[in-house]
């Protein structure tokens, strides 16, 4: 059985504070991904997040980002009418989805862009990370990020996926590419990888810094979201296999420059996106030569063997978690995982697979392990 | 002097009741853009919208969208804790932005997308117009919207543009296509024509039908939202002109399959875009063959006649307006227009200009105008 969370891709709880209140360093400055011109919310250089919220006639404003289980952030309101309060502790370094709460309601903060995730465009705020670097924007070839309207007959609809074509796929006219299926999580929908995920940057400056063989990634909504938390064991895979195997891998063989054959196509995923993953594959193993399960569940021996031809065609089983997860503490699936990945993982490579385990330092069931997945994984493709 | 109005594009008025309270018809229906699951707004047939907002504590909950005059739609309080109110009469048909007053802070609806217009995300609500089904998602072949990031060493930055290839650019490697630069409104950016403005389903459902020449649309940020509401003096075309003209054309040129001259290339642009059309076209008639400005100002013949070469090498000036901006009354810049953009194009023709003037019925500075009026335009673009 995978082992993931179905339930919100959630807020990452601050650390508590260790030993008292810990001294506040006053160099807050906006997130960087605030809404144009906005002030707040800030980030300081300690991971503190500091909101700021205009309301002049409200009860009660609260933040769901701070100490979770104590309620999140409760702001206090000033002469003026504002409200402000930071965080008791740092935060986790990397991206954190957050909503405010007004008079018993549910808004997102007016000063933050908003992502999808748990279901409803969520704010966001980044803290920063000490490997930002790897998904910053920078002054490198960009591949580019384009929206792809398909036609599905299995669920009589015009669907849409994101596809990522490196630098130099419009000049390199006789050239071909392998295709990686990147899948987001629960609560989440397939604009996810390229909004709060990076991977285009990512993918550009691991391209630039000759990391990586070039290759397109396509993403996609995995019909997730019907699932409620807990319900998982009414989902079916199924419907979103057709629409991924027999529509939208024909669409783009059809119309991208692809190596359209298993040595040359990979799927991975994220939490659920990843238990997605895991089935797909296992029931293609014709169709899919390199697997990754992003905090979305373990691969055994057992798995693999139970599978006819994996040992033969499938090239790669990545998994990773943040070290949090792993914890079995705050930020990961309650209860921890309820197989050890990190021992499925190694017995599967004693047993002769090319099995790779990593874990994300210092994250939860947040974005920053996930991207940094990617950085890890992409290297290990298409080694053909 | 362009005739426009500097300041947001804003939530359009509701039609005040004419004779006395009118029945509402009872068939709302939750607005076609609202977030994925959400039930509210709705919408009826006669085009009233309804909210419903969640906030059991607050003290008073408003609306932007309805009888702006009057403050918008003031929604009252069920025993439930929850908020609800109806706009004062109908509203014009097509999309509308719109934000909350919750006790007196700004916030988005929970309820429906967000969409970046006056300098902030706003919600929006659709309007079911009932010519519709020229920006409907259909079972037609679909061109892509793909985010290029291009480096702008004028600005020291990586800048972003929307770039729309039509069906079968992939396919067809040996064409070439010509290019329309668009251009959103103050307070708008380079999201606009492609995510409320549906320029992508307009250009899809043209080419279906057999009625434009193919043609790549490029849309960017036009540095236009550092000019505050009546600060238009002070506008300086040049560093978004040095963008368009120095670094983005030739960037498109390098990595698509344009054809690269004057006589393939056209921009258009809607209110404040419109205005920086015809700053840049004017400067460069060896650049551009034809000019859109969607309520976004009036080309006189004297325009024309003091501009060398203009009446040689440009094609095409159209000129649209919502009716309801000619009306020079409620949604239309106030005042209305300074010159009647109408005569204007009238007399241009007369001289003998291929000069087109679009009005779209019963709109007013909204995007129903700007689709209607991109939709008119198309097919007159690139008849070489």
């Amino acid at each position: 059985m995978a082992v993931f969370i179905v339930g919100p891709v959630s807020a990452q709880t601050a650390t508590p504070p260790q030993t008292g209140p810990a001294a506040i360093t006053e160099d807050f400055k906006p997130s960087s991904v605030n809404q144009p011109g906005q002030q707040y919310p800030q980030v300081n250089s300690q991971g503190y997040a500091r909101f700021h919220i205009v309301a002049p006639d409200a009860q009660n404003v609260k933040v769901s980002l701070g100490l979770g289980g104590r309620g999140g952030t409760t702001l206090t309101k000033a002469s003026d009418g504002t409200w402000s309060g930071t965080t008791e502790g740092p935060m986790d370094e990397g991206f954190h989805y957050y909503h405010l709460t007004v008079d018993g309601g549910t808004f997102n903060d007016p000063g933050a862009l908003n992502f999808y995730g748990s279901t409803r465009w969520e704010s966001g705020i980044e803290i920063p990370a000490h490997d930002a670097d790897f998904y910053a924007l920078k002054d490198v070839p960009h591949g580019n990020v384009q929206q792809v309207l398909f036609a599905s007959l299995s669920t009589s609809a015009q669907r849409r996926a994101f596809v990522y074509t490196p630098p130099g796929y419009d000049k390199n006219q006789g050239m071909r590419y392998p295709v990686l299926y990147l899948q987001h999580g629960w609560g989440e929908d397939e604009t996810a990888w390229s909004n709060q995920g990076h991977a285009n940057l990512i993918m550009d400056n691991l391209i630039a810094d000759g990391k990586v063989r070039p290759f397109i990634i396509v993403m996609t909504y995995g019909m997730t979201n019907e699932v409620r938390p807990g319900g998982l064991a009414s989902f079916d895979i199924k419907p979103f296999q057709t629409v991924l195997v027999n529509e939208l891998i024909p669409y783009i063989d059809g119309h991208f420059r692809t190596l359209a054959d298993q040595p040359h196509r990979a799927m991975a995923g994220l939490s659920m996106g990843g238990f997605e993953t895991k089935l797909v594959t296992l029931a293609n193993v014709d169709k899919f030569a390199y697997i990754g399960l992003l905090s979305g569940g373990t691969l055994s021996v057992e798995d693999v063997d139970k599978t006819p031809g994996f040992r033969d065609k499938v090239k790669l089983a990545f998994v990773s978690f943040g070290s949090r997860e792993l914890e079995g503490g705050r930020g990961g699936p309650p209860g921890g995982p309820r197989q050890d990945p990190r021992a499925n993982a190694e017995a599967l490579k004693k047993s002769g697979f090319n099995s790779v385990f990593y874990v994300s330092p210092n994250t939860a069931h947040e974005f920053l392990t996930w991207r940094r997945s990617l950085r890890e994984m992409a290297p290990l493709l298409f080694k053909d």
